[in-house]
């Protein structure tokens, strides 16, 4: 993309109402603009990014045998009365009368619609084991909505839910979401740490959250610091494997890590002192089982191998997708802007002209930028007759992690400049080589998209 | 895919509340399922093919300079009383209010939400000409929903803005949408004629419909045959270059095609009477150009080179993504089931295994499934034990271009069967040879995404 033909609108001036630096940084570098209170509209470079996370959440549940689908975002009030839910949630649904003066909502999650179309469509235990998801814009009518994308109204959220025959089956499938999440955050740059939280409205026996450490989360936690050394790396995972996922369970949840809402302060104490850490995090996601807290009361039910019909064991599984950009940002950025981790950039590399206009310098860039398109690298072109200081300002703000700077001066000695924005060191060499190591760094982290 | 571990919930019986073939079709063949009146589900089949349709707009927007962005689903009312159609708009806007009684609407389109996200960030004519588009969920509050996803009330669209500094620029934009249009219909498989057609609400001075023929259609159309011979083919076109924009207009507009609300029964006298066609089309596309209709009440001005501030041209370009998938169908199907062109396929090809449970059929299934796959191509492989004739049904019924069978005769002679679902005709070759031929086949349709 060339920069001048892009929208990018940049602001100068820190806007005031953001009182967190992914909100600010999310505005300044003309990622969102609000819609209104809660509601965003994602401008080019922000829905580059959303579109990446939503990418990458989509590789890896398809990657653990999940299957995509899509439910719409208004639902009938009629289901959520079969569950019990359309009183009990309160007045953060948000519920519409249509012309008809039949009652909808704004779907907050999904559980009655797809517990619905299971008990439509699957009748034997054959058809098992099913988890379906979706990624779709949810409303929930904060009272106060703040912190930009972090606790909008309208947000787009990944939500899956598995269909199982026996506790044990859901609890593999339970398995399977948290360490098809391990590998999702980590593709995003993001150590998510799961941590026992407790199960709020969707209900249910287990359940994990999984936050992202950050002065800015709105929950309070408490964990043994060993767990933040832990790493899921690339390793193979056959989620067909019991045995495999249950050990990443056990090693990612066998040390102490808790939300305030489950903490105990007894059990936390017997963890070594200088591993004690009580610090801030951000949710991104959750998982839960919750066994046949919906599939009795909706009837949603197969037949067993004996002929019975019983009721089938469920669970839900949450990734915040819009939220993520929020959190991402928090945990990586710096005074002068945002630096994305290569997952999710929105280009992957800031190609910056010093002297746009001289011959020799547009016609570099022009190769190097045709280059690295023709290795499937999307790079941001800085065309304009912007001064330098104020192309690196842009560039560092909007965070792209790599930058390969053209000027005159070095032609002359046939190098162009390579930088990184985490570290700003800077390295010379030819423009071959600056593309073929942008390629090199970018192998692991390109995003297919479905 | 494996069919054993998907969740296609294919019916036996015809459906009695859909009185259309796309309708009936679309529910026969798992690919949606109604949540409420005329709000559905897609369900996974459904799910890709409306992606597929998604991903193709995106490139071809793309490929014609234009910029991919996302405004929310819910709008504030007060934008829309600026510009004076909140009133104006009628029971078809689904109308909401918020907990803290804020008027709000779930968007039908945004020609205001962009031009307020316009004129906060543009000043300048040195910016134009900019053209920001989205594909987002909508929602009109149909007195009558019917016939499926085509006239549903939450569907799916892509709506496009440009702004210009003069008309001339502004009529550049919408032969420039005209031309990506053409070509996105095609790539669909589809014949989507450009009629000349009245504005309605949107307002405006010049308007085409792109109408698919089909006898389903909600609109008389009239036209000259000599422009269903026309095809946009694999030309390339420059979309900076103006006169070659405006001459792929003239050549498929300059016949006579309107629909029965621009008609004009004596100029179409005028066609020779052998050429003269009323048929029925189902409209899938629109563009608009209409000036400083919006721009003028909402104050989206650029400071001209002159350096006075004048009101941008405007015009809006809607696809509706959704509506497609069932048009597609009512325009390519038989009495067996849907025939997918292979641009928009679910899957490209479906892998019948004769004799499930026969180690040479299973491990001859397994091997081109995982040369398929190799090849970046997606198999559908039926690898339940279902008897041949359910599997051929159900391959028939979801429409899947192309069909490999292997069974245990043919294996002893070296062959496998390719039938095309379309002509219905089959060749028998060697395994490699069905692979090679399938990845040739859709060399020319592979959708990238973004």
């Amino acid at each position: 993309m060339r920069l001048s033909r892009y929208f990018l609108p940049v602001l100068k001036e820190t806007p005031a109402e953001a009182q967190i630096v992914s909100h600010r940084y999310m505005l300044r570098a003309g990622m969102i603009k609000q819609a209104s209170a809660g509601i965003y509209s994602w401008l080019p470079l922000g829905f580059r990014v959303l579109r990446k996370i939503e990418n990458i959440v989509h590789e890896e549940q398809i990657r653990a045998g999940h299957i995509p689908m899509l439910m719409p975002t208004l639902q009938s009030a009629d289901l959520w009365r079969e569950s019990g839910r359309y009183d009990d949630y309160g007045e953060e649904m948000l519920r519409i009368t249509d012309r008809h003066d039949r009652d909808m909502l704004y779907g907050p999650t999904n559980e009655e619609l797809i517990t619905d179309i299971f008990r439509s469509h699957v009748s034997s235990y054959r058809d098992l084991p099913l988890t379906l998801y979706h990624i779709q814009w949810k409303f929930r009518d904060e009272i106060r909505p703040r912190f930009g994308v972090m606790r909008g109204r309208e947000f787009l959220m990944k939500d899956g839910y598995n269909f199982d025959l026996t506790k044990e089956d859901a609890l593999h499938a339970y398995n399977r979401h948290l360490v098809s999440y391990l590998r999702t955050y980590e593709r995003m740059g993001l150590q998510a740490i799961p941590m026992r939280a407790d199960s709020g409205p969707i209900g249910g026996d287990d359940t994990h959250e999984f936050l992202v450490l950050a002065d800015t989360g709105e929950s309070e936690v408490f964990y043994d610091s060993q767990i933040t050394e832990l790493k899921f790396g690339d390793r193979e995972i056959d989620y067909d494997d019991r045995a495999q996922c249950q050990a990443v369970l056990e090693e990612f949840t066998s040390r102490y890590a808790r939300t305030d809402e489950t903490h105990d302060e007894a059990v936390f104490n017997q963890i070594p002192e200088d591993r004690r850490r009580v610090a801030r995090g951000i949710e991104v996601g959750q998982i839960f089982y919750f066994g046949t807290k919906y599939s009795e009361p909706m009837g949603a039910t197969v037949q067993g191998p004996d002929g019975k019909a019983v009721p089938v064991h469920m669970g839900s599984h949450g990734i915040g997708v819009s939220r993520l950009v929020g959190a991402i940002i928090e945990a990586s950025h710096d005074e002068r802007g945002i630096i994305w981790p290569e997952g999710v950039t929105p280009f992957h590399v800031g190609l910056v002209n010093l002297k746009t206009g001289d011959a020799e310098a547009d016609a570099a860039c022009e190769a190097i930028y045709a280059a690295l398109v023709g290795k499937g690298l999307e790079p941001l072109y800085d065309d304009t007759d912007e001064r330098a200081g104020g192309k690196f300002a842009t560039m560092d703000l909007i965070g792209l992690p790599w930058r390969i700077t053209v000027g005159p001066r070095g032609l002359k000695n046939g190098v162009v400049e390579l930088t990184s924005r985490r570290t700003g060191e800077s390295e010379e060499m030819s423009p071959e080589a600056a593309v073929e190591r942008v390629a090199q760094i970018y192998a692991p982290h390109m995003v297919r998209g479905i």
